[in-house]
Formats: structure tokens, sequence, C-alpha cells
């Protein structure tokens, strides 16, 4: 490894292999059966840079995570035998090794992360996709000082094994572990946090002028995904990229799923060997000149570029000129899986001192997996075969026993639909839970998926309410404010009846911070039309729907968190429409009352089930509405306890805020009663 | 006008002028010197329209407007004579004009927005661009059953105009006047309400869907123009509907000023005899035909139909493909002032039974006056022709009167930038305040104006911190609202120092609902790391501009209102950075406290001099920071006074519930203190 010597341009000599070793943390590579030749800290790297974007903080933070991690061999007993992977500590180790020897670590690192994601077969096949890419792209460029950014977690796992996070893998969405997106607080190769799609371009072109106005070199690449290309923001970026003409690299990972849905109709463009050489010259200077001829040239100069774009228009697929008109130089499509010509490609763009904004089109395949790598994994671990197979089933037992809120949301529509024959529903965010597949099934054309598209959902929404239909809105509580605007403008302000479900709302377990739902109670509560509800159980839901089915003089919301509903019978009442504005007690008691709202009443009843064990005796409410406030039912437990504790999942600005405002300003806190709040989102 | 029979396919002769009179609101129509031939009610037709949208609160809120209309002779002494539109009481009298006639009508909107507008020269020009195009809009639709859609206010005028609303023009923007964007509660002919641009496609495709679910056949024309085609939405809209494949049409209307700005260094596509009788072949049937075989051929199909794409994109203007990619099917570039062209090709697009969306590109000058209309308006009005001129130096005149807090922030930005060579300023929003121009020429290459692309513009920002700058974004309040998850997910999330100058913040005088910046103290102070202050006056401002270029470990917004400062002699002290989470007690009282929030904190002054008149001694406080609350203060108010008064511009979930929430968790409540809070936005 000591003969790693980068060909990097940047003097960031300082992250060759002559560092390595300096920070022994105490951790000796144990990963593979295989004695592993490298016996240094496998994270000392990762706080050694240059780079501007380095934090004191994940020294230690990264020491208190690798002294957790347990005994590998314990672990991998079964794991396929990784030779090169385990002489990779770093993307600069990557340099110097042959393309043969860069495909041998593609099959390792497929099978290491067939390994660890086994239980992920969705983002088992989309890291498996980007491998190759993953390879190439650090294998040409300089990261950290170059800047490598992402749109989608799920495709930045390969990034985080050659990024020196390789032993930490299998804590993936655990307590003190890793992230399953990219953070800049975990390492100074995650140039900016993924998590919601679509930021990669924007945030990129502000480094790639920041490093223009500054008068350094570096390189800035991002990859989008092709299902990141329905969101408006890569758009707005694009095109913003292409005006202000700045040197970067897009790299869009098409994976021929659902660029545009209807793509799938037609054949897909096939990678030959023309076409191949024919990127490969697409790329090269002299090609480019007509890229320059079109940015310098006016009048006559004009017809030659459109000449050029529209000629490669013709040879592309669909998209290309798409690209181009927003002001990047399209190149492709390439064979994501071919190292060859990716490196090809990108040794080409990289050399190009002055060349603007670039996108790169990349072909890859969910389910590639080359030969070799096939066998390796079906002969050292058999099970790893079936993965699909078995876990499809795993699904669908889960499914038989867990029922969650989504489940009873459906089965609830269903019945609504019953009786409103013009209910519609639309769908966003960035992918779609399993339980939504039968309302798509079930409803045909009046379901409508929109994707990452949440801008749009909400007006088309409300165009279809504004149609006369019954629309209601399904989007997570997250990805709703990528869309606040529309709530506030298109929907609140005019008054149009669209009925906001607002699913994932609160924590979501492993799936960490991004896609909490911390937000939503107060940034919808405010809104001056919108009535805010939350069901404390799935019969509450039930009847929510119901509630938000009748509605339709104003828009409406309710919230469910993600997870599993309480009751284990199953059985469906039919939704009964509640009285707006109206809470209810479910336990009568002294002194104490729990206000609860959401599914957050359940653990009021707890709590009031543990407390009743010690003799107190509590009074448990269920808030149901944060707006209006049931200010009966407020001024009744102030009256007769002498705490009134709110409990919920929200922010500051949301449900407590509402009671307290209500209760100080009414005077209730003039008495005897106190109040406190127990809330769940102080801090990230 | 018995004789205007309507060619109406949809069955709305309920419209025609059979029903003219029955609603005689006691309003005769005097709006020139020229005796009207109508004497009946100009309203009286807004809701008689078989319209699944028409709301019974129309007529009596349009009664009452009207009897509050002045005299109409007393205020168009001087006006240049209309007869044809004096004859045009709602759009079904445009169907048996000639194309002279409409012609000559549309002289006289012009005529008419010339002197209505006078003293908004931008507004008149954007409302002139489309006249010919509203008229050959209402000309070959039908609305109200056909729906019409648009995307910017002012484009909206001659449409208002056109639908019953002419007399109410002068009217516009003032109390219970015309509100200048479209609105549903205003007029049936309105079906969906404009304002924050970009959402009239996803509205109109929600309309679309709905009337094909149930099996109606009106027509859906939505009007976008290019400034809100760098807005996402619209291209997440337009994606939707390619792949939706439901018919509708969408207009661009092209002033060719800022689709992208790059766009204006090339050449303009001239329309020419040719690409004139091009138009009229692609939007018939028989070529429409390479449409069909795009979207039903496979295989060999395809390239006919790529070679269909590309060779109408040679054609072409630059933006065609761009569509076609996207799914709708183009037809462009049309001129917007040859009311022939328009008239036909929206006759061809409309008579199309199957047509999936359809894109026209309509090319439109802000500066097109016939020449006839030209020699009419300088002959009757010689004022008119001055327009321009006079209104500039009025502006500037304005400008030396009245300095803005805008203003306050440019200089106070100028100053900081002496002290920190890399603070970079990136703008957002639907258009820019003059103020900025100055920024804008003074940073030239560290000024980054992006238009209607608010999501972008705050990665970007993000981006630009990451890369080392210090980033002021400037969006006003209520744009930041499409920007919400960028806010929360790729600055707040990840603790990048992006400073956000939150302008227009609380009421906007005669802009209305659609621009207020009601929510933002809300949404941002939820936000864990997200520092949250507002000034009191302009010395405030500019010591949080030197606060907000200081702080650099976190993110920071502070807001302003639009209007004037609070001094006049326009000294400007150098910024001192302020301790964070601090306020200050202005004028210390007894017994009753008001704790101002921003601006507010002078209307707390005002109260505090009348009331000392009256012997009452009141405390006051400007609060500062509303995120971090200033605890010690609020302590301290609470312990010294027997009544809290917060006053804001702002909603629930904001300042009053971070104090009320405060003081009621803190038991400060118990005592003798009384809290009470006064805001501005319960309602709309």
């Amino acid at each position: 490894m000591g003969s790693a010597v980068a060909q990097c341009p940047h003097g960031i000599t300082s992250h060759s292999t002559g560092n390595l070793g300096q920070k022994k943390l105490g951790y000796s590579s144990r990963c593979s059966k295989f004695p592993c030749q490298l016996d240094f800290a496998r994270f000392g790297l990762l706080h050694q840079g240059s780079s501007a974007a380095s934090s004191s903080d994940h020294s230690t933070e990264f020491g208190r995570r690798i002294n957790a991690v347990p005994d590998m061999d314990d672990m991998f007993w079964d794991k396929v035998p990784t030779p090169l992977l385990d002489m990779v500590e770093n993307p600069i180790h990557l340099k110097n090794l042959s393309v043969q020897e860069l495909k041998e670590l593609a099959s390792e690192i497929r099978s290491e992360l067939s390994c660890i994601m086994s239980e992920k077969p969705n983002s088992l096949k989309a890291s498996l996709a980007v491998v190759e890419l993953t390879i190439a792209i650090h294998h040409v460029f300089h990261a950290p000082v170059d800047k490598i950014l992402w749109d989608v977690g799920e495709q930045t796992y390969a990034h985080k094994i050659l990024t020196g996070r390789r032993a930490l893998m299998r804590m993936m969405r655990q307590k003190n572990g890793l992230s399953s997106f990219t953070s800049r607080f975990e390492s100074e190769y995650d140039s900016f946090g993924t998590g919601h799609g679509c930021n990669s371009v924007s945030a990129g072109l502000g480094m790639a002028i920041a490093r223009d106005i500054k008068g350094k070199r570096d390189r800035v690449v991002t990859v989008i995904s092709n299902a990141t290309t329905l969101a408006g923001q890569v758009y707005e970026a694009m095109s913003n990229a292409g005006y202000l003409d700045s040197n970067m690299i897009v790299i869009l990972n098409d994976s021929r799923r659902s660029l545009h849905p209807k793509i799938e109709q037609e054949p897909k463009t096939s990678i030959t060997a023309l076409s191949s050489t024919l990127i490969k010259i697409q790329s090269s200077k002299s090609f480019r000149k007509f890229r320059i001829t079109k940015r310098i040239g006016r009048g006559m100069h004009e017809l030659a570029a459109k000449f050029d774009e529209y000629a490669r228009g013709m040879i592309g697929p669909q998209g290309s000129t798409l690209f181009e008109e927003l002001g990047l130089y399209y190149i492709g499509p390439v064979d994501g899986h071919n190292l060859e010509d990716l490196i090809c490609v990108l040794q080409q763009v990289s050399s190009l001192d002055s060349m603007g904004p670039v996108l790169i089109h990349v072909i890859t395949e969910d389910n590639h997996q080359d030969a070799e790598c096939n066998e390796k994994i079906e002969a050292d671990n058999p099970q790893e075969g079936m993965i699909t197979i078995s876990l499809s089933l795993k699904l669908k037992s889960n499914n038989v026993q867990t029922r969650t809120y989504s489940d009873c949301l459906v089965d609830s529509l269903l019945m609504e639909a019953e009786k409103h024959k013009d209910i519609v529903l639309v769908h966003a965010g960035m992918e779609m839970e399993p339980s939504f597949q039968v309302l798509q099934e079930t409803f045909a054309d009046r379901f409508f998926d929109v994707g990452m598209a949440e801008q749009h959902a909400v007006t088309f929404s409300a165009g279809l309410s504004r149609g006369g239909l019954r629309p209601f809105c399904i989007i997570p509580s997250t990805f709703l404010q990528r869309a606040y605007d529309q709530v506030v403008h298109d929907v609140d302000r005019q008054k149009i009846p669209v009925r906001f479900v607002i699913t994932s709302a609160g924590l979501v377990g492993n799936s960490g911070p991004v896609y909490c739902g911390a937000f939503d109670v107060t940034f919808m509560s405010c809104l001056p039309n919108m009535i805010v509800m939350a069901p404390s159980d799935e019969d509450e839901l039930v009847d929510m729907v119901a509630t938000a089915a009748q509605i339709d003089d104003r828009p409406v919301c309710f919230r469910y968190p993600r997870g599993a509903i309480v009751r284990t019978d199953h059985f469906m009442h039919p939704g009964i429409p509640l009285e707006i504005g109206k809470g209810r007690v479910l336990v009568e008691g002294k002194e104490v009352a729990l206000l609860g709202y959401g599914a957050m009443v359940q653990n009021c009843l707890k709590a009031q089930a543990l407390l009743s064990r010690l003799g107190i005796e509590v009074t448990v409410a269920d808030a149901r509405f944060c707006k209006p406030l049931d200010t009966e039912l407020l001024t009744l437990l102030c009256e007769n306890h002498k705490f009134l504790i709110t409990v919920e999942e929200g922010s500051i600005g949301g449900f407590a805020s509402h009671v307290a405002q209500f209760i100080a300003l009414n005077g209730h806190l003039d008495g005897t009663v106190k109040v406190m709040n127990i809330r769940n989102f102080h801090f990230w």
C-alpha cells in the first residue's frame, strides 16, 4: 500500500499513505477470514485532509463508535474473501489499480454489499447499481478535495465503503451507527447531506461557484438518480447551472425505472459498441469545439451549434436534448457497468479546463451482477441467491403479522370510496409504502402517484377539487415541507377542500432525522382555514378519514405515525365523522391530566396504567384536534386538575404551544393548575 | 347585443344575452363620455353560470362593491372612446366579432389599460403584452365552462376587463376593491387563484383529470409566462401532464425577457411569414399524426417520431424540444400580437378531440402597441406617451424621499462586505425590489438572482457556504415558503451557516394576502438550529446584518417589513453584532409591559406615547430574538408587571406562542401577571 502514489494535481498528497497509521484507535481490521495486511486505524484518515469542510467533532465521535464495533470475525465467518477491498482504506488507494483490479474490486464490493444489505432487497439493488460508477469516480477524482455529491442515500453505500467506513457498515441505521445517508458530520468525504433527494445539483453548483470565486481548481461531481429528475428543484438547479456556466459534472444514474414512467413502454436504448465509441467522441476535446461555437457564437454559429445538439439528440436517448436546453452539455448514454468506458469518459471530462456544466448519462441495471460475482456468492453463501424471493416472503409474512396505520388507512379509504364515488387519491414522496399498492390497483384511474413532485401533487389535488372531485393527498410529513407554499396558497388561502393525509409523522425509527416528521403540526396549524387533527388509534383513523371525506368546504389534514396499529383483532368498524374541534376524555382521574395528541395518547394510557398501580389516579384525554382546539375540554381539565401535561410528537409552535397560548391567555393559569409539556423534537 | 349568439358546444347557452338584465344592481354603465347602450347590470352575469365553481358569496359581495363605485364620468373625462369594449359585458360577446373588430377591441383595451395602469409602468407592460392573446382565448374558448388559468396577476387584467370587472378596475389593490390576481372568490371566470406563479399547469391538469373522470368535455387552457418557467413546479407539472396525457392546452407567453437570461445574448427567433405558415401546419390534424405515431408506435415508429420532434426542434426556437421531452406537443412560435394566427392556432388545437397536452409558444412584446393605438393615446391623452419617463422620474424622486428597510439592508451589506470579503448574495422571488439593483451592480459576480427558483436558491446558498463563502440568501417571506424543505434539510439539519434575509415580512399593503408574509416566524422558529430575529428599526437592522455576518456555525434569519424606515436623518452607523438571545428594554414603566417583536416595537412605542399622556406608564421592550428567547427579560417583565402584552406581525405558533409557552411552563402565570397578545394574522 505504500506504493499507492496518487496522480493528484491539487496538492492533496497529505492524504497519501505516508500518513497512515498516525491515529491508531486500537481497531485491528478483521473483517474477513483472510489475514488483513493493514494493521492501522481504518478511520484515522478521516480527518487528515486539508479540506475546509473538516470538523473537529468527527474524530472523537468516530473514536467512540469504533470502540463499540463488535468483533468482525464473529459476524463475517461466512464472508467471501475480499483481498483487494481489504487494501483500500480510502479512495487514494484506488489510484494505481489497473482496470482489471478495479473490476475485481467491484465484485468484492458487490459481495460485501450483498452480505450487509441482505435484509433490504430494495436498498441492495440501488446500491449495487452504482458500484462501478462509484469506483470510477473515486479512481478519477480526488476526494475530499474534489467534491462528490449524491442525491439518494442508498447509492452512497459503495462510497461509504471506499471512504473509510467499511467496518461500520453493519451498524447502519442503528443507534450511534452510520447514517444511511451522506452526512457532513460523519465524514469529510461527504461534502453535503443527502436524504430528500434532488438537492445535489444546487449544492454542487454552490460549491463550484465558491471555488471559482476563491480561485481554486477542485472539481465538483454530483450524482443524481432518475427518480430525482421528477423533482422540480433539479430543473431549477440545472437551468441555473447552464446560465452560470461554472465547471461541474452532473452524472445522471439512470436505472431505467422511472425517469418518466412512460419510458418503460418504449424500447430501451441499447448500448452498443457504436454508441460506446460515440460517447468517447462526444467527451473528447475536439468534439467539444461545437460546444464552444455554441457558447461564443452568434448568428450563423447558432445553427451549427443547434445541428450539433440535435445530431447528438438523434443519436442519444430520450432526455438528452432536455438537458441541452437547460444549458448542460450532454454526454451519453454510458454503460454504468463498463469500467473502461466510465473511466475514459470521466477522465476526458475532468481534463477539460473550461467546460461549463456537463451531464453524463449513465445507464445502470438494478439487477446487474457480473457472472463471477454471482457464482462466488452462490457458492460461498447459497442463501444469497434467494434474497429476493425469501425477502418478499418475509415481507409478506410481516404484513400478516403486523398491521400498520397505513394498511388501516387503505381499508378505510376503500370503505369511504363506496360512499363517495368522487374520491381521488394523489400520492407524492420519495417512495410509496407497500400498503398503498392496493389503492393503486383498486382505484386504477383514480390513484395518481407523482413521485418526488410534492409541489405539483398539492396544486394538482387543488385542481382536482376545483374540478368537482374529492381528493385525498397522501404525503409523508417530511416531504410535505417541500410543498408548503402550495399548501398555503393553492389550498388554504383559496379554502379549497383538499384532504391531506400526512404519513410517517413523528419519529421514524432507524430512518433517522432525515425522514422524521417533526414540524407538520406547527406549520399546518398556523394556517387560517386548515382543520388539523391526529388519530390516537386505528379506530380514530377510520373516523378521521370519514370526517375528512365529509368536509367539503375547507382543507383538512391528519397525521399518523409509521408503524403498527394498537389493536390486534383487526376488526374495521365503518368510519363515523367526528364533531369538528371536539376531543374526548378516555380515563377520568384526579389531580393530574395527561392530554395527548395523536398516537401519543397511547403513551398517556400506558403511563396512566403504571401510575394507577401506584395508586395515582390520572385523567387521560385525547385532544383529537389541534385546530380548532377543544377549548371546553381544556377549560375543564384546567379547572379540575393541579397539573396539565400535554404529550405529543411534534416541535415547538405546535400542539403544546396552541394549548399553552390558550390557557395562558384565558387566565386558566391564575388558579391552581400548572402546565407542562412533553415533546420529542427539541433537537434533531 | 341580443344578436350575440355563441357558437358554444357545451350547453352553456344559459350564459347568452337572454339572461342579461335579470339582476339589476342599480349600476348604470357610465365608463365613457359615449352613452352606453347597455343599461343592465354589468355584474349580474357573474353568477348565472352552470359551473360547479359558483359560490353564493359572490353576488352580495359584488353588489356591495358596485354600489361603492364612484361616478365614472368624473374619473374618465379624458378617456379615449371605447365603443366596442362598451358592448362587451362578458366573453360571450366576443364570439361573433370579426377579426377586424377584435383588433379594434384590442386597441380599446390597450387604451383602457394604459389609462388605468398609468402609475404602474411594469404592470402596464406585462398586461399590455397579452391583450391579443386574452381576446383570442376568450373568442375561441367558452369560459367559464372552459377553464382558463393564469400564472401571473398582471397578465390577467385584460381577462378581468372582459369578464365583467371593467368598472372595478380602477379600484384594484384598494380596500374592498379588486384583487390584482385572479381569485375564485371574485369571479367564476377565475378558475383558480394566481399569485405565486407556476401553479397553473398543476391546477389545470387537476381540472383536466377531474373532467375526464366525470366524462365532461370542457377545455382547460393555462397561460404561463417565461418567468415562471424558472420554477421547478412547472417542470413537475408538465412532466406529469406528459405522462397522464390528458387533453389540456398550455400557452407559454414568452416576452423574451428571462426564460433563461442567456437567451437575450442570442438573436431572437424572428417570426417570419414562413414560420407563421409552419405553425399552422404544426397545429393541423394531419401533422399531428406524427404525434400519434409517437404515442402509439414502438420500434420503427420511434425513429419517425423522433425525426418529427427534432425536425420541429430545428425549425423552432430554443426551448421547443425541452417541452417535447417532458411529453407536451410543441407548437410555435406564434406571434402573440397577430390575432389571425392566434385564433387559427387555438381553433385548430381546440377542435382536436384526442390530443394530449399541447404547448403553444406565443411570443409577445412588452412594449407592443399598434400604431393606431399609439396615435390615439398620444392625441387624446398627451401625457400617456411619456409614461415610462415620467414614472422613472417619479420612482427616483420617491426613492429620495422615502428610504426603505431594503435600502438600509443594501447599505448595511455593502459595509459588511468591506469587513468580510467572502460575503455572497443570493436572491430569489417573483421579482427583485429596485433597491437590490445596487447590490447587483456593486457585487457583480457575487450576486446571484435566480428568480422564481427559491428551492434552488436555498440549497445553492448552502453549497456556497460549504464552499467556504459567507452567503446571505434574500427571499420575501411568502416565497420562502416554497423552499421550506430546503431550509429544514439542506440548511438547518446540517447546521450550515446560511443567513436568511426575509423581506416583505408581515402585511404588504395593497399587494394583499397573496404576498403577505404571515407565517415565517412560526415555520422558522420551530427549527432546532436556526437563530430567529427581527429588527425593530433600521439601526437594529444594521446590527442584525452584522450579527448574521459574524455567526458562522449555524443558520440565522431575520425578517423586516416592506416599506419605509423609522428615522429620517438617514445616518448609517456601522453595524455592531448583538448578543444572541438578548432583548432590551426601551422604556421603563409600571403595571403594563408591551413586548414587541420586529417592526411592531414602533407601534408599542406609539402606544406608550399615547398612554403616557393619559398618565399610564407603560414598559416597552424589544424582544429582538424569537429564538433563542430572552428568558431573563421575560422573567423580569412578568415579575414586575400586572400585564404582559406581546405585539407582533405573525401567526399563531410564532413569537407570542413561544412567549406564552415559556411563561406558562415556568410558572410565571402563577403570580399576578396576566398575558395577552396582539397579532395580525388570525385570518386571511
